[in-house]
């Protein structure tokens, strides 16, 4: 306890970073959870004592569908973060960082799920929408390639398949979301009926990259 | 450090599935917590200067009892998940989004607790409202049953009573609030009555699967 | 791995007990994160343009005590539960109820905080502030009793003063929050700042019970 | 587990300070997290089916850019906050309350946020705003000074200039912040010009103080 060799400083300092990584990884979580859970704010409860339920849910339609879309896109955000953050062993400053810049866009998506809810007609929603979810994907995509790329901060373990897989998550949703834009002179909502094809995309992205039990 | 044999590799293997399953439950604890906390925000205070705040409380008496029933709710799917994830040991693709499925309708909670709270002598919302629990208890149960059946994701020494018992949990709370509708016709506040049952059912459930000690 | 004997079994019991605890402690904290973080969302940002945000945030002032008194409130009561989650070592079905019922007054602070920042010259807004604070003391001193006494949940190591220290602590909260109602015919002015007196009270209840170093 | 000896006690009593401690840091993560993810809340979706969105969102580009500027700046102190409990390994009743003073100002963010947001063009919402980040800031550096003078919780390891790295860093913020104010008769958007030179200032405090590798 009182005196160190550098060889045992070197440990502790290795069992430090993973300690603090650990504390990045949970913080990242909770703006991941809380973001989630606020995107069913949005849905707003019709108001008034003589309204007609039935006919104001029916109008909240198109809040639901923006709520389950962002659920779901949240979600593949959370898992690859969380599949990146298992091989993830250091951090410095530009880590920190770029993870805050791609918890920026997820905190934007309760706003922008909104957005989409209340004015899924106009175009203009729907771009913010787009590109807001794009930016995620790239920053998420940014994130991965600086941990991994030369093994800069994970585990000289991870070979080059798993890198390519972990950088490609992100970057895939974020293409397909800004692809989809081609689509919004047909109009907006077969810009949206588009990203159901990402169900199809990451299962191709998958089975390429993906080892077996790869999650 | 530098080289593993694959025997050592599968146990570093393990302690690093383990550690990734804490950090689903504690995402999943995020959520729970959230959610449960968001309950409160759809009590609405009374606004204006000169308003009879006592009167204006008197209001809120339904909201209120929708918010303690929500967080009666919210608490026993907590404990159920807490249970099932004390015991589950490994993880794959599926259980990740067997969960976020689960997450998904725990989320609504704040919506459909205010949509009952305000207009619970509207059938319609109570009819969400209970088809939305029975969904969350329903794919807890598909969770637990992913997880636990033929000791898929779990340790061997999970044995067949608390499987049994862990799939039940789910199962029961949502079925009692699906059975409740049939009580529509005779008034909604007979449904929302209904819901006490399960305070008994769910200590028979327990005095008939769980062993002493379980929780 | 395979095959353990009954005593080891009561060591891997302890263990999971142990990593339980911590997870209820866990998501009771993140409960307590939330609530009072809440709590600021009740202060209204002036609306309109041309306002006179200076007069506006004037009127603020009474919200502003109140977020002020419940964040100290929160506070006080999280420094008393982390204390006494950190002897707790075993929990059981009525432990876990328990903190949940606990955690259910917590949850109701933004709403109760809300109240009395906008109505606190009104009487009945601070009888249901002081009340809910005082149920969350008792609940607080509910689940110390029961995890303390006769060392039921805890390790044998704590003893009778410590034991009595946790006890108290939400207790005292509590009846101080409840006595301040005696005040009510002077004004609720009076009641408000009959509260500040815990600052002494807490003070003297610490030197009485708490050993040197204990928080 | 019978019998230990003082010494032993001694090492328990170490193990058990660092497990709460890291609940500490664990909770204020929480609060962290949510204060940054409600930023976004502030975010008015335009509301009215033929409003037109696109000049509505133009409207909100004042509060987008104070979103953008509480964003980073609540990054910033988690960082800083992060870093400081890395070397905290006991804590007493002091730091508990000076940290939960700390967070008090975190969680008035969203709050001057959204003022800042939508009275920007008032000095008073500048002035509030730049004082309670300042605050923040103090707060900051108080409690990591409390921690770190004469390692009172801290590893005896932690250097000098390790030391009055992690003091500067809040207290820099918080008078740059406050320095800004001056220049509020030249109107307030040069005051919110202004806070960029953090950008500036920051990395010279960390080429001054900060060790090689230190974040």
């Amino acid at each position: 306890m009182a005196t160190t060799t550098p060889a045992e400083r070197h440990i502790e300092s290795a069992s430090d970073q993973s300690r603090e990584v650990a504390r990045i990884a949970a913080f990242s979580d909770g703006v991941f959870a809380i973001a989630i859970t606020l995107l069913a704010l949005q849905l707003d409860v019709p108001s008034g004592i003589n309204v007609d339920v039935w006919a104001e849910l029916g109008g909240l339609q198109s809040s639901f569908v923006s709520f389950a879309i962002s659920f779901a896109v949240i979600g593949s955000y959370w898992v690859a973060h969380h599949r990146l953050f298992s091989v993830v062993e250091r951090y410095d400053r530009r880590l920190i960082w770029l993870n805050l810049l791609s918890l920026f866009f997820i905190v934007l998506m309760p706003f922008t799920t909104s957005l989409v809810g209340e004015h899924g007609n106009v175009a203009v929603s729907v771009v913010i929408y787009a590109v807001s979810i794009a930016l995620a994907g790239f920053a998420n995509t940014g994130l991965a390639a600086y941990a991994l790329v030369g093994h800069r901060l994970c585990s000289p373990s991870v070979d080059e398949q798993r890198t390519k897989y972990y950088i490609s998550r992100g970057l895939v949703i974020g293409l397909v979301f800004l692809a989809s834009l081609v689509l919004l002179p047909l109009g907006t909502s077969v810009v949206e009926f588009s990203w159901l094809s990402l169900i199809v995309i990451q299962r191709v992205v998958r089975w390429r990259y993906a080892r077996p039990g790869e999650v």
